[in-house]
């Protein structure tokens, strides 16, 4: 079992762990010290050694900072989490409503007399700091060494996680070519490589450094002359034989500080993401621009999408398994871990599940509306006749990472959940069906996913989609369906579609398919020269007890209709028995 | 009558005076010399005075540039010029497909061995110059006299027209509380001011110096102090009688350069419509921001809406009685000129027209397929029955611009018309009807104007919809409904809603509603915090024989008639006899 259901904060190690941060600032003459949820990668996840900001405060979400000081101590957590902080920290901490109260503007009202600010210059990106800076008035940036790992005795070990090479077949093109391309394509004579996906991607590797994120935790100098330096613990990479080749050269992490600082000419490195430390250690001109990993990718080939294809029926088959078990369950038979514990089980009774993608959200009732909600032991509930069970969830598989999400009618759905539910879809199915001119990005198209609901006032609170890896990050840059989406869709790139509707202590919808953008054939009369449109690759019944078929469209109808009708060519073939015959009944046509 | 059918262009007087300007760039030891189209304001009409390309060249468009070198002269022009320009230059001119080759370009390919390119001062934007600038390699520009205006020896005049004061019961707002309420909100001590539409909102003054724009030419500072120097012809203002008031002082326009010499402190300009000789003439430090009036000209207030109300009333009228007149005219016995003359006169007889906003594109069959189409006596044709009739047009009234497109079918329509008109008004409804949250900007709702043809493969090549000013320019920023429209929707503002769709050589569709942003009254259960929408101010038929009912979904069938249902009930007690039963007949329900 991947997934636990601990309520792990504990409130009341935090006052003395406070206490011994803030005598170790007073001992370095610092008025205060920054905790970031971050590690040195940036990523989602962070290993338990990097987890200092739960450690510290007893806050487990999945961003936010620390700011200690002598008098106070803030906790800046976003919306997803305004919650579940106040039930994970003690008093002495202060949960700050962030960001929309910046770190800069708090600290200039909780430290009016100014001073020295110390932070882990690991730990912050280029950008971050000069945010930051630019930011702060009468207070000084230091950087220094971490406290909290000083006070921090029973620190775990930074990971040593194994690394294995992902198979060329599913990579699609050995990580020599992609070195060449790159080096090629560079703006300097070196660039700095620090997120692990854009590693793992451009050596063909993959890691277990942390959980649900397949990566090894490392740094990488790309050179203009196509060799790599890749800055890792050597006994990880014992099982990679001679994969690596030649024209990569392992080195220890320690060294990396030095080696970046002896690099001559120009440096290209990614201010939104190297660690700041980093950057300062470079000596030469410094070309500032995005790691030049995140568009290739973005771009799936060939395949890795034929991966991101069987890895989608497989975990697809197993979904179905879920929903036709949750269907054969009466209301208020089980519960939310016990909806968790089915579903990896069916996942896991592939025998090709390597991890799950993220922790499932299964939430039931009110608990539905709470976007990020992991049930715990404390939270856990029973589904009652007449409410939603919102279950998001995604495996990682070798040939590809999903991401789904089905919203389910538990006995009897109100009128209320159908209407929403419906307008919902409508969203889903615009985007699903859109063709779309060359050159168009999320926020050209967010609207679509949106109109059906704020025809009747309603919305919701995140973006429509994001960007998914294969067997990598299932929340991967830099192409997004949203208000902040700039990025031109190209094809290949994988991404979520996923509206919602959350009503505040009622219930929670959301659908969610992922979608991989392609070429769309030219029509006859067609006078836009190249269009788009998205492949479905997600093949999952959706609750047809829960849709209003008056407020869909024809052209709506026909597109659910036919994509039931796919779901069943494609999926019943891998279920058996009772599941299949109830995969029949849920794809019947509206 | 305001329009005028005359080719204007006369091709066989470019070469002599090319030679000419050729003669000048020779004494001044120039390479080459730069003719904008535009003239120091910056706008779209220019006066008889400063229209140095058309006298140049021969070219007549609203954009562009020639580059006269000594071996080449280029002349600049956009898509929606490039037939026509072939036909008004002679040979020793160029037509260069403009943006897509840039003028640095052009100039580092036609002036290899580099050299200095004059430049007349006033007529080009600081940020023009500076992107200039930057783009040139190995040449250099050189501010100068015009030498155009030194070979133009029967130039006309500069313009004199008389300016009138702006009823405040149509403005809204005194003149004195506009400018008390921006000299507050400066960034520096003064505030420079070029544009004419922002000087006659600022000062509720309205001019004739140029056609179709109600605006008199002129230069303004604004100072922090809330007073104002208005630097224009004494001349042109004696009609006003004391309505500037005290806080408005009146100077020669020939001290405007001296003035701003002199300024102390902080100077504040708008980089995108500054010339650069004004900005080149500040001695203190600048700040640089978007003029002081945009967003507030763009906010209607109550009165300017209520006048926007009752001219498009009266507009609609107008076109009501034409709409009649086309119907009764037999398929192939009225030519596009025929038609733009009946249309002047309907306006001319409300008793109300000050002018046309703009030329009126009257395009029948394939002329209506080009987008910015200007009948000539050259080009005149005869619409045939099976033909589209396609009518751009707008009048200018004392309390408000006005701005329509109606398509008409002459005779029986094809089948594609029809499909097209249908998915054409499937945008345009999309648009009209959209509840959206506040904070949105054109760019996030332009897909809905064109979802409908991307089905299909079709779109359109311009943007969906721009602002429009009260008794002011039809064309009026910062807003827009376009992929570069980033400026967040206001209440009050005015857009136009004009999604179209054109087949080369055969027919060109576009259906246009002048639109205002206001405030959604809230919904039961609403979750947004506060929603917008658009009313719609043109109440005109849209022609059902083109509408293919079947494509259009139960909303867009309700929208529609009840659209219609309000045209009747609006215009109908405005027309009389037989336009008022072809009124009904042509608001009758799908």
């Amino acid at each position: 079992m991947f997934q636990d259901f601990s309520q792990t904060a504990r409130p009341e190690q935090g006052p003395p762990r406070l206490a011994a941060l803030r005598r170790e600032m007073e001992a370095e003459g610092l008025a205060g010290f920054l905790v970031p949820r971050a590690d040195a990668y940036q990523g989602e996840y962070v290993a338990p050694h990097d987890d200092r900001l739960a450690w510290l405060t007893g806050f487990t979400g999945s961003a936010g900072y620390c700011v200690a000081l002598q008098a106070k101590a803030g906790v800046f957590v976003d919306s997803r989490y305004r919650v579940q902080v106040k039930t994970q920290v003690a008093d002495v901490y202060t949960p700050v409503d962030w960001p929309e109260v910046g770190l800069a503007e708090w600290i200039a009202d909780n430290l009016p007399e100014g001073g020295d600010l110390g932070f882990d210059p690991w730990l912050f990106s280029l950008d971050q700091i000069r945010r930051l800076e630019d930011a702060l008035d009468g207070v000084t940036l230091h950087r220094c060494d971490n406290l909290v790992d000083r006070i921090w005795d029973d620190q775990p070990e930074a990971p040593a996680g194994a690394v294995a090479a992902q198979p060329l077949d599913l990579a699609g093109e050995a990580h020599e070519a992609k070195i060449d391309r790159l080096a090629k394509g560079l703006e300097a004579a070196a660039c700095i490589i620090t997120l692990p996906d854009s590693i793992a991607w451009l050596l063909n590797i993959r890691g277990t450094d942390i959980p649900r994120n397949p990566v090894p935790h490392g740094f990488a100098l790309l050179n203009r002359d196509g060799t790599v330096e890749l800055f890792m613990d050597a006994a990880k990479l014992e099982g990679l034989g001679d994969h690596l080749g030649d024209k990569v050269k392992v080195l220890p992490p320690e060294g990396f500080i030095a080696a970046v600082a002896t690099l001559g000419g120009r440096v290209q490195l990614d201010p939104a993401t190297c660690p700041v430390v980093v950057a300062e250690a470079i000596t030469g001109e410094i070309i500032e621009c995005a790691d030049p990993c995140l568009l290739p990718k973005a771009r799936k080939n060939a395949a890795e999408l034929e991966g991101a294809r069987a890895a989608h029926l497989r975990d697809g088959a197993a979904m179905v398994r879920f929903l036709a078990w949750v269907d054969a369950q009466a209301p208020g038979s089980f519960t939310e871990i016990d909806a968790v514990k089915a579903l990896e089980g069916f996942r896991t009774a592939t025998n090709a599940l390597r991890d799950i993608s993220f922790e499932t959200i299964s939430g039931s009732g009110p608990n539905g509306a709470i976007v990020h909600y992991r049930v715990t032991e404390d939270t856990d509930r029973t589904a009652q006749d007449g409410e939603l069970l919102l279950v998001d969830s995604g495996g990682q598989y070798v040939d590809g990472t999903t991401d789904i999400t089905r919203t389910i009618a538990i006995g009897t759905p109100g009128d209320e959940e159908q209407e929403a539910f419906t307008r919902v879809l409508k969203g889903m199915i615009g985007l699903s069906r859109l063709r779309f001119p060359k050159g168009l990005a999320g926020r050209d198209i967010d609207v679509l996913a949106r109109a059906a609901l704020w025809d009747v006032g309603w919305d919701y609170g995140h973006g429509t989609g994001h960007g998914v890896g294969s067997y990598l990050s299932v929340h991967e840059g830099p192409a997004r369906i949203a208000r902040s989406g700039t990025i031109a869709f190209e094809p290949g790139m994988i991404l979520s579609n996923e509206p919602g509707f959350y009503r505040e202590g009622s219930y929670g919808i959301r659908i969610e398919n992922l979608i991989a953008v392609e070429e769309a054939p030219e029509l006859n009369g067609q006078v836009v020269p190249r269009m788009l449109r998205f492949e479905t690759l997600t093949w999952v019944p959706i609750d047809r007890r829960l849709i209003r078929k008056e407020l869909l469209t024809e052209p709506e109808r026909d597109w659910l209709d036919s994509y039931h009708a796919g779901v069943l060519e494609r999926i019943g073939p891998l279920v058996e028995g009772n599941e299949a015959e109830w995969l029949k009944r849920a794809c019947a046509p509206l």
